[in-house]
């Protein structure tokens, strides 16, 4: 089975925003079984979008498009697909009330051009849109499958994975694929390959292994495909377990858990509370936690101390050990800990304390030099990392590696 | 001009790779005024390499085409190259010398298909590659330029730049296009669209205007090309300060500024700090203003108080206010606001505090409710927002509000 991606709008074509959307579905399609041939990104012209709808058909059995479906005057999407259609419109009554719900949550008045979004062909399939004003428009015609989404990525990420593969997998009988994603943190990729290398080695020939690198965390994704489902999934099973010799401390979970997540269960496992006294992070691992619903539950607050003042003030940091020591200094970081596990009456209490760049490097201090510190009913132990030279990057590793120290803390690992 | 960019490479197509490269042409295009007007990312395969050919050329003077130029099997972009030419092969002595030299350099040994890689068509200009062993080649047929470039994106880079665009640019004596882009917040884009209607409308004719949107910003990018450098861009700049009257306080910047880089501006320029007293948002306001490089000049810390006891002990709410009005009040998130400028000792703090969801709503307090407080010397003040229904979104969403709320009071708007 054949697809192929029409992603418009001026913005992709000037370099304003980089193709993310197609990318994800191109992603998601993959691992339905399904072959994406072309992805292409046009501009709000309608003789283009027409002559890029043909030539996709020509070659693909499913062409899904996204934008151009705003209510403002430059989004023609849906103009176009009703004269390619031959549509006539309706005026369709749940995605208008859809919209006045939408806009009734957030109080604001319905505009014309908002109405206008409800008027909808009336010879394709309408997707509901359940976050957003534009609905999704699926048309078969000659065998081919033609589907219309917003570009926004959140609406068209929820009309993929609720209605559109689901109706595709249903449509063509794809065969069946089994994906498993290992999650790993901590350890670099290069590292991670030599320590599993007699696993995948090992691997059989059926199940193929791929390594999805992100700063921080490598995601190691096994796939297999075949007609016996049972065997299939338990042979991957076993792999999951398998490899767990080789690297224990490194995986985290599965399928795109993220770190807080996991960490989250673990907490929520073990009935315990935390904490975060933030510098380097300045906030960055409260805002992780506290991403995942019910966090209230083992996440009291955070202490972000990005001054010295505050740190001495909030965390009853010693203002001598930060003369003598420097913020960035396991002496700091560890009263940090502790003082942010008093103040706040948790069981475990995380710390930070680091040069995240790209200015206040030393030559004994570089940019990329970062503390982490946890701190228990037991005491408090500090670690010294050495990360890179991007602010954000940094920031991002610090948060994920103090996640997880305290995530091997609590399992004891 | 009317440029298109064909990237060859099965990793796009399963969404292993993001299509930087061709972001990157698009900008470089469109700041020597050639218009994008596809972009396809296509398969290492030959019949549709020479189909996406034949459809780019019916469109564009220009085909860019990246990739599929390696030493291995499955880089067959040159072969098909030369077929759609009528080329004959040449043995190319000054590409075979840049391979050796480079091959010499790093100190591996030279392989028979890398020799092959100096074997190039007779009927095109080389685009000597510098810093890779696949040159460039520039073909021209019908009055239709078409170049193939690596898709290793230092290589392509140095090739566009060095070689591609100054080309080009002689060719066709390309006219000026301008682009500025309009930062707007705290309203959404049908309310934008209706407020700016009259200024929309008025837009000179060689001025084109599209909406971009994602959650809590609209940006609004203004372009215009033509030969007169001067007066295109003095037409752009007056319609940037016209747009102001219509919408006052929704502008925050220009060019793609975030509105923690505006916010970061406005403080340094007053010369004034802040801290943050965060419950719904969970430390994500702290994590945004540190985001920005050399933010210790401004703020100083967060008190992330996620629950009751943290705002009581902590930022001094009143307990007895709590109980009376919940949380989720005016009255606890101004004691919050005030509570951490105290305690910070800052000249301004931003508190938060609502329901993210997805639980924890009720019918008087739905999900989506938050209120959002500023305290300065002069006092608090405080605003009650109702956002939507995800949680990740009312989180950003109730972020950027806080901050443009702080933004305009320091100027005052």
């Amino acid at each position: 089975m054949k697809a192929e991606i029409i992603s418009i709008g001026d913005e992709l074509l000037i370099g304003q925003v980089v193709n993310t959307n197609a990318s994800w579905m191109a992603v998601e399609l993959n691992l339905a079984g399904i072959n994406v041939v072309q992805i292409s990104s046009i501009s709000d012209d309608a003789n283009h979008i027409k002559s890029a709808i043909k030539e996709a058909g020509s070659r693909a059995d499913i062409v899904l498009i996204t934008g151009g479906l705003g209510p403002t005057k430059d989004d023609i999407t849906k103009k176009v697909l009703m004269e390619h259609f031959n549509s006539k419109t309706i005026f369709h009554e749940p995605t208008y009330n859809n919209i006045l719900e939408l806009f009734g949550k957030r109080n604001y008045p319905l505009s014309e051009v908002n109405r206008l979004q409800a008027e909808l062909p009336d010879n394709c399939i309408i997707l509901p849109n359940r976050v957003g004003t534009a609905a999704g428009m699926w048309f078969e015609k000659d065998d081919k499958v033609i589907v219309s989404m917003p570009g926004v990525p959140f609406e068209m990420k929820t009309l993929i994975t609720e209605q559109v593969i689901p109706r595709l997998k249903i449509k063509y009988k794809t065969p069946f694929i089994f994906h498993k994603t290992i999650m790993t943190t901590g350890i670099g990729e290069s590292m991670l390959a030599e320590k599993i290398e007699k696993w995948e080695t090992n691997l059989p020939a059926n199940i193929k292994l791929a390594y999805l690198p992100q700063p921080g965390i490598v995601r190691l994704r096994l796939s297999a495909s075949g007609n016996d489902e049972d065997a299939i999934k338990m042979e991957i099973e076993r792999q999951c377990e398998l490899i767990k010799q080789y690297v224990p401390k490194a995986i985290f979970g599965f399928n795109d858990i993220s770190l807080e997540e996991a960490l989250a269960d673990i907490l929520k496992d073990k009935n315990l509370t935390v904490s975060t006294a933030e510098s380097c992070t300045g906030g960055y691992i409260a805002h992780l936690l506290t991403s995942i619903a019910g966090s209230s539950i083992y996440f009291k607050g955070s202490i972000v101390s990005y001054s010295n003042e505050v740190k001495i003030e909030q965390l009853s940091v010693d203002s001598n050990d930060i003369e003598l020591f420097g913020a960035v200094s396991k002496e700091v970081v560890e009263q940090m800990a502790v003082g942010a596990r008093e103040k706040l009456h948790t069981d475990y209490a995380v710390a930070t304390s680091g040069i995240a760049g790209p200015d206040g490097g030393t030559e004994e201090k570089p940019v990329g030099t970062v503390w982490i510190a946890i701190a228990s009913e037991e005491g408090v132990k500090s670690k010294l990392f050495h990360f890179g030279e991007h602010r954000g990057r940094n920031i991002r590793r610090s948060a994920l590696m103090a996640m997880n120290m305290l995530r091997l803390e609590l399992l004891e690992i």
